[in-house]
């Protein structure tokens, strides 16, 4: 039986999308089964680039218009600078080559990594499945997570 | 023997709050054993809500101040916005019917979550054990955790 | 043979780099063998306090300066009021007589917790190995990480 690695991406930060992407794609390059659970602003990279997010009464909207969310969306957890410390962090990876995180998140779907979208988080913020990428894979709360984890030789919280 | 979880809570943020506890609360209805190691900011989830903090010296008292605490005075991680976000969080969570960090925190408690407060904290930042609700079961450092954490099958830094 | 401990410090914060040192130098001090992963921000805990981290290209430059690093330089997760709270923070541990960062860096070093810094990020920051202090054991990628937190106790990410 495979080894199992979990992690939850609570974070919506591009930087930490990053890690996370970056681990899951490590270990399952070395056999490894892996599951990203998605929750709070985390579903932010399982959201779709184009179109706005649907969602009912004015103050989900607004919640949802500020965290439209999706890979190129996502802003930095540190020097995000009104999106110029994003800006520059973009250059400097393209200019290593480094993949994007929506390059990352298609590598990793590619490589076998599972994604699953909290639907804890999707109750309470109003969001509905259209609202996400077909590359998410279920939709599921703690108990999920929770029975993974416990076989999980590596559970980590991003 | 049952299957331990620890997680460490060293955010105070609302939202990180509600997932740790969702996540003690989870695990412990399948019958895991789960500590939870507030430390560092994380000890503001442990704070009473009413009056304030005692402590000795202006900038502790300064700190303090700042630092409240108490489940009803804890902010967003994201979109704070000075407590404006925090307000339509806790109004989109009470749509839903979601229960409050408060009542999250009496849940994990009930359920046999055990809550520990890092001593190495309270220390550094002058607070003596009446600034603590009474569901703290126990007052420990580092080594109670990596004991703890040990033999744990799933543990999270949060 | 020894029981693991692996840290992914992502987080350059100085409160969280205090956490992440206090959990290695206790892992060590009961026998446990500890590696610590210094990626992205968290890669500033671990630059010369001296100097300017010598860089090619305007933006790199740019995000080197802000970013500069070194125990000293490291600001906190929360209150960091253009470094108020970190001036603040720093005299309360003065004052209980807690550690520095950059002592616990020199105990965990002593004790033989391993520093590893993370050569993808090295690779995007643009950054070479003469910006680092000499305590860094070694420079290494996923793979590494991978191999060691899998046999890990507690893999945690800070």
């Amino acid at each position: 039986m495979a080894e199992k690695m979990t992690l939850i991406v609570f974070s919506g930060d591009m930087d930490k999308a990053i890690a996370a992407f970056n681990l899951a794609i490590g270990a399952a390059s070395i056999g490894m089964e892996v599951s990203m659970f998605f929750t709070f602003w985390g579903l932010n990279v399982l959201k779709k680039n184009e179109g706005a997010t649907k969602s009912k009464g004015i103050m989900r909207k607004m919640l949802n218009f500020m965290n439209r969310g999706g890979t190129k969306r996502l802003g930095l957890s540190k020097f995000h600078m009104f999106g110029m410390g994003k800006w520059m962090m973009g250059k400097l990876m393209r200019n290593v080559k480094s993949p994007s995180v929506q390059e990352l998140l298609i590598m990793a779907h590619q490589s076998g990594v599972k994604f699953i979208a909290c639907t804890n988080t999707l109750g309470m913020m109003g969001l509905d499945k259209e609202s996400f990428i077909p590359e998410v894979d279920s939709y599921a709360g703690v108990a999920t997570y929770l029975a993974d984890a416990k076989d999980g030789r590596i559970n980590l919280f991003i």
